[in-house]
């Protein structure tokens, strides 16, 4: 603590206002989404500029005083949580597009842009950047989390979309990864090694973007099924025959009742699909009527397709809002998510396991997922201060992450380890995650990047 | 020496026959298909199982002895050459398919299988693996490359579809990277490290693959152009319009000629586009005449396309059989071939720029390249021994990889780093290129593993 306050001092003068102590400021930036025990910072850093992101890593680094980067604030996990005290960086004020090559599909932006924005800045493009965990995150922390969401069956992760970065190290090194070019087999892939990094490898100051043309069509389609079941195999089965889903939701009973109430909708209270399919007219067309087949294969019922933007919006809005439709069913509850993701072939029995147990617990079942990828999330409220139900929530989302990883699954799809997570580490990754912590020591020997996530050094 | 001399020693106690000494043996592991100086090894093994890879590692750990992976021997940049003496390890008897998962699309295969011999084994499945670097290396040297070729502007390159490893480390640990699930946030992705890390930081002994289902419909094309402008300006158009090409290569006039020549076919000596697209029937068609349109527009002519799986398959065995049309012109003589990858806005540029360059020493411009990635392909003939025209084809290879550079590219999309491009790692990558050494002393300090390349360590 009194490195860090010698770090502080530093830093201030360094960046003046921009270097905050104030009460409020820490207070935003103790807490995320999720449900951990708030964590406040010393001090919160708001640099311009990438040559200030590394006169901060250099500082901190002489200190060894902690630096967690600060998107704004969307991580389920607790991965922007100061657990350790030191500075949390706030990228605020990094926020722009600095370059779109559209003949290359790709463009360069700073980390705090979001990703709502950057595709406001697209509109008069013709391009779009795919990427939609639903939140609206910034570009810099999807790619420390290597991010996805209800796109990612057409379009991947993080990993596939980012092309390069700059990254600021440790010790204030500012290196280029990766290049503009869409493919190479030039040296280690320190991109991909930074992606998902969640801060603790470099800090994220600038990334270049995959971007796609907008299809010439997209359409919108909703199925309803009488179980869970008959609704992800009528996935598996697209999945099988290539259908190139562009969006493929599974969303339970209890959620649709949810969002029934909260985005006003009126569907049927059972599990249903909601999809998406971009491509020519023709060929939205071709899907969603072969779709509509494979549905009716699994009994599914109530197909209804739609090429129309607002209706189209108005589906995707609420799916957004689902957690939020979840939450306001139990005011003032706190939200108790976890996503896991299994081979697809295991997708069917880990959805019924997992609503099985959580109906077993008395509690209301919401499941979601982005049942293409194999990737599904639980949502479990709890009253604050019931240590109870605390307990209890947390011991299904438990057995949900033991049970992902008995068939050959990972403990998360999409939210990242952060502190919630860190417990899966070594069961997950055996061997491996002493390989990550040798990564670490070499990248960062004094540990003061978001210390105490993702490896375990001291 | 002497170092490797104990190693071998204990080596040939684990591994009895299955170590050779032998000249001959040694002989075929002193080169590949590149153009370098003959480095034979000291010694051959070829292991059974991963335990036994574990072994050799652990013995060769022990008495800091060089340790060199070996697939079949198609590298272009010398990647498996053991310029440091020490062992070759030939994975010839680990070639089995471990397990398929068909409704998951993917598969467990042994490192020392071959791309056209899992395409064999998935005959069955209705499923194939599409990745496609031409020659027929194996699965593990592709991996070790990040290796690509005429689909991965559908299908991505070895690090989109590789989706967990097994690997042995320097000091004999065994790791497992990844998992089925198709994607994951939990953890630094050692998968995507190891994939293109070219045998320097682990020995790849087992392999998880995604798999693609059989298209329902393929067609391919052909289209003949005035000039590489017309052409590249029809796929930077193609790709802004985002139709789906699974493949499309351009071949420059030259190599028409000796494709003709080589293959027995009449094209028009002129540069061309060979295309395939996959999809439904309707798909494939209204692809194919989006396509035709296009080309339309940039003077292309005598577009021709077919779904007929014969006339396919001979129009993609001409374009794989190319680097022997073109070494058939000037039998005998030795084949450099260079390859980058530009941002494709500069492809056009780019090729031109190459072509120019060669013709004025010259020297039959042969140019090739998987344009929808923006990466092309040189072929230089060389008589061995002719100094003088080796110093001009190396020359000629340094400006295109120096240009490449200029406009945001890399020095190789797909042929890898080996010996050849170790003198741009520097240029490429900056201080990154310190960061990748600080990785692989971590993971091998004692610098047993493929010695020499991708990084300077002693």
């Amino acid at each position: 603590m009194l490195n860090n306050a010698s770090a502080i001092t530093e830093l201030k003068a360094l960046l003046g206002e921009r270097l905050s102590t104030s009460g409020a400021v820490i207070d935003l930036h103790a807490h995320d989404e999720a449900h951990f025990p708030r964590t406040p910072p010393d001090a919160v850093a708001f640099p311009n500029d990438t040559a200030e992101v590394s006169e901060i890593a250099k500082i901190c680094h002489r200190h060894g005083c902690p630096i967690v980067p600060w998107g704004v604030g969307t991580s389920l996990e607790g991965h922007a949580l100061a657990i350790r005290g030191g500075v949390t960086v706030d990228f605020t004020n990094m926020n722009k597009v600095l370059q779109i090559y559209d003949t290359d599909l790709n463009v360069v932006v700073q980390p705090g842009l979001t990703r709502e924005e950057l595709n406001v800045e697209l509109r008069a493009t013709g391009l779009f950047f795919p990427i939609d965990p639903g939140a609206n995150a910034t570009l810099g922390g999807m790619t420390a989390t290597r991010a996805s969401g209800t796109t990612a069956v057409r379009y991947g992760t993080m990993k596939d979309n980012v092309l390069a970065l700059e990254v600021v190290l440790a010790d204030g090194r500012i290196i280029r990864t990766g290049s503009r070019a869409k493919k190479s087999s030039s040296g280690y892939d320190l991109t991909r090694l930074m992606v998902g990094s969640e801060g603790t490898l470099g800090l994220i100051t600038e990334i270049t973007l995959r971007l796609q043309g907008q299809p010439e069509a997209t359409s919108a389609a909703v199925c309803e099924f009488e179980d869970a079941n008959s609704a992800v195999n009528t996935v598996m089965m697209a999945v099988q025959i290539g259908i190139p889903m562009a969006r493929i939701e599974f969303i339970d009973a209890d959620s649709i009742t949810a969002i029934n109430a909260y985005s006003k909708m009126t569907m049927r209270e059972c599990p249903h699909l909601f999809m998406e399919f971009h491509g020519s007219e023709a060929g939205v067309k071709e899907q969603s009527e072969q779709m509509a087949e494979i549905a009716a294969e699994f009994g599914g019922g109530g197909f209804q397709w739609s090429t129309k933007a607002e209706e189209r919006n108005a589906l995707w809005k609420a799916r957004h809002n689902a957690y939020f439709a979840m939450k306001a069913t139990k005011p003032g509850a706190l939200g108790i998510t976890t996503d896991v993701c299994v081979p697809i072939s295991q997708l069917a029995k880990a959805i019924d396991d997992s609503i099985e147990d959580i109906a077993a617990q008395g509690i209301t079942p919401f499941i979601l997922g982005h049942v293409g990828d194999g990737n599904y999330h639980a949502a479990l409220l709890v009253e604050p201060g019931d240590t109870q139900a605390m307990k209890t929530a947390v011991g299904i989302a438990h057995r949900m992450n033991q049970r992902a990883l008995a068939v050959g699954g990972t403990v998360t799809g999409e939210h990242g380890i952060g502190v919630g997570k860190m417990k899966y580490m070594a069961e997950e990754h055996g061997e491996a995650w002493n390989v990550m912590a040798d990564i670490k020591r070499a990248l960062d020997p004094g540990n003061i990047l978001n210390p105490g996530k993702m490896v375990q050094i001291n």
